[in-house]
């Protein structure tokens, strides 16, 4: 039985970046597989019953796996690109220590107890996030995620067989839902609404959220012989588009995010053809949420026939609000003394899963604020406070 | 003797990408050897004194190679990524029909007269333009070559051993230069200067021109749950750098680009940590350059501050103004009679010899302005057109 301080150390290596410090775990590759080695032996060593479902998600039981009204903790170990060390493995291993909490009380659980580590929960790889819940959940058909490509045009299917999981059978399982009587998922908090007195929170919602792409359809050009008039560059209606949604959004109280692009034919001396730029929109609710994007995509039109540039919008993901569980999380925030309760901005697995069953989180608290990025931090004192937080959360409910 | 038609015809085909229409020929790759093949031949066919140089350029010669005072034409037959069927050969196809032009008139050559093939006019293999005229004019030395390397880490003199030719002799060949009188490069036109009444032009000057990388450092964090006030977003900077570029170029009647970008980490749901943007500017004389160059750093370095992003600004390259031989552009302009003389933003072999011997440039008109894309064109008639100013160019200056 490893500490969470050893467990810590040994997950810490695993997939980083020499050069940018950040984690690069995505479904499938090679640092996912010594993450999902990691995981198992964990279980194993613990004499916990180790089982891979059907959609590549790894569980460990203790207790009967085919138990009516199982209590489930856990979280994810993928990262997004260059992500930091907390988003996810720091539910996984507090999950674990959790668990030895509960041993070493004696506790006498009523009900199996289990951690789950759903796969790709950022969704780094094939632009769709939390495909190992969502695939549970029946969110994600069967059909759609054989579709999935990665950037190098790899199918989601031929990744997960290349690593050697069978993808024939992945989709929905309401069997195993049915089983879980609640889910509780720990996660470092992305904001900075935890103060110090407060280490521990518990999540009242998940703003809705989605991503929309807007392919800017400019000319091919030389830059250097083009004249003004001449011009259809995407890259101007792309700029303007860039700084619309950052004032539409700040108007609103929403947020709204541009962070990743791709050009044609990117070259220094060529006239963009073709950009691609992702926007990532959430709010407190879904009608402002709407509103924004459709302000933005407004501006985005009007400019792109300024610039002689079509402009094409796609959804590709939408999130609707998520209102956890009122019951379990009042009896959470309750349990542990009143501690704050919180929404947040971000997807969860938790997310995904509420729809199905009963399902809460909690926050640790992250004083830099930072995340998805390797300044992305939390104090030892703080994450044991979380492992002790964890347990006492279990206990009520795998007990009673 | 194959007409200009069938010339043409032969070449269309090669190094032609099915998918995108565009031509692939980079320097010493299969499609560059199937053009270089194509010159031999039709050196050979016309019984013309075929030679390969120190430096990979192919010559074709009428008259002795030795002599002096040479008359030479030419361009080159490399293409861009996605490039046109325009630039570059129309000049080395309409050298060998202004050859055939001159033979049907039974010109009576008193000096030397060449065509010759420049290797890598378009950098886009190596990153550096006009590969084999600098070596030959000494501008980029054989050190410097050897430590060139492709997007694969493959080094130049390799990439020439793999393609048969030997790089050990590479580097200035004054001998060479020493014994031409004049070079005469004609190129399709690559902005909407020539109108209808003037399908040829001869050129002014090539604009003084330069590469200069923006790096915008921010602060990676998460898209969905960072608060506006907390971010250091360098998206937000870009942006308003694009915007400020196209603003100050157009005000000062010069030219600015953004069309190339690489962006750090590139996930849909963070906030950039780098992002790098490349500027491509051209203005008619070096202070207006170097004015809105300096106007657009300073627009950059002012959202900077606002935006909490550091921004660090490098010359990635810079070439003068060339300004083309006058007595040799106001010869050619009087013998053409008095056809349009304009300068260009485009860099050519003919501007790397301009400091080295009398350079002079004719254009041929191109109705859609567009260069570097397959939508590059210009009419039958006009390319005709330029055949015959080419030779009656080259009969004023071989037979005099």
């Amino acid at each position: 039985m490893t500490s969470f301080q050893e467990m810590w150390a040994e997950l810490l290596p695993v997939g980083r970046s020499a050069s940018s410090g950040g984690y690069r775990r995505f479904a499938w590759n090679t640092a996912d597989a010594e993450c999902r080695a990691w995981f198992e032996q964990q279980a194993r060593s613990r004499g916990l019953t180790y089982e891979l479902d059907r959609n590549g998600n790894q569980w460990a039981w203790l207790g009967d796996p085919r138990g009516q009204g199982a209590i489930v903790t856990g979280s994810h170990l993928d990262s997004v690109p260059d992500g930091g060390a907390f988003d996810g493995p720091l539910g996984v291993v507090s999950s674990f220590a959790a668990l030895d909490e509960l041993r070493s009380r004696d506790a006498e659980l009523t009900k199996p107890l289990a951690i789950v580590n759903f796969g790709d929960e950022e969704g780094a790889r094939f632009g769709v996030a939390c495909i190992g819940s969502r695939l549970t959940a029946g969110v994600l058909g069967r059909d759609q995620a054989y579709e999935l490509r990665d950037a190098d045009g790899v199918r989601l299917p031929d990744a997960m067989e290349k690593a050697g999981y069978d993808p024939t059978a992945i989709g929905a399982d309401d069997d195993r839902l049915s089983r879980i009587g609640a889910f509780v998922e720990l996660h470092v908090e992305q904001g900075r609404y935890l103060t110090e007195e407060h280490p521990v929170g518990v999540a009242s919602a998940i703003w809705p959220h989605g991503r929309w792409r807007f392919d800017f359809h400019g000319e091919a050009n030389h830059a250097g012989t083009t004249r003004i008039e001449d011009r259809r560059d995407p890259m101007l209606t792309y700029a303007n588009t860039v700084l619309s949604a950052r004032k539409k959004a700040k108007l609103a109280g929403a947020l709204a995010t541009f962070g990743k692009v791709a050009v044609e034919p990117n070259g220094t001396n060529a006239i963009a053809s073709l950009i691609r730029g992702w926007l990532d929109s959430r709010a407190a609710d879904e009608a402002t949420l709407e509103r924004v994007v459709e302000e933005i995509r407004q501006a985005a039109y009007e400019r792109g026939e300024r610039d002689g540039v079509r402009v094409e919008l796609t959804r590709e993901s939408y999130t609707p609000v998520v209102d956890f569980d009122g019951p379990l999380r009042d009896r959470l925030a309750k349990r542990l003394g009143n501690v704050p309760v919180l929404p947040t901005g971000a997807g969860h697995d938790a997310g995904i899963l509420a729809s199905a069953i009963p399902t809460a989180m909690l926050f640790v608290r992250n004083p830099s604020g930072v995340s998805h990025s390797p300044a992305e931090y939390a104090e030892e004192a703080d994450c044991l406070a979380g492992v002790a937080a964890l347990a006492d959360v279990l206990e009520d409910l795998a007990c009673q």
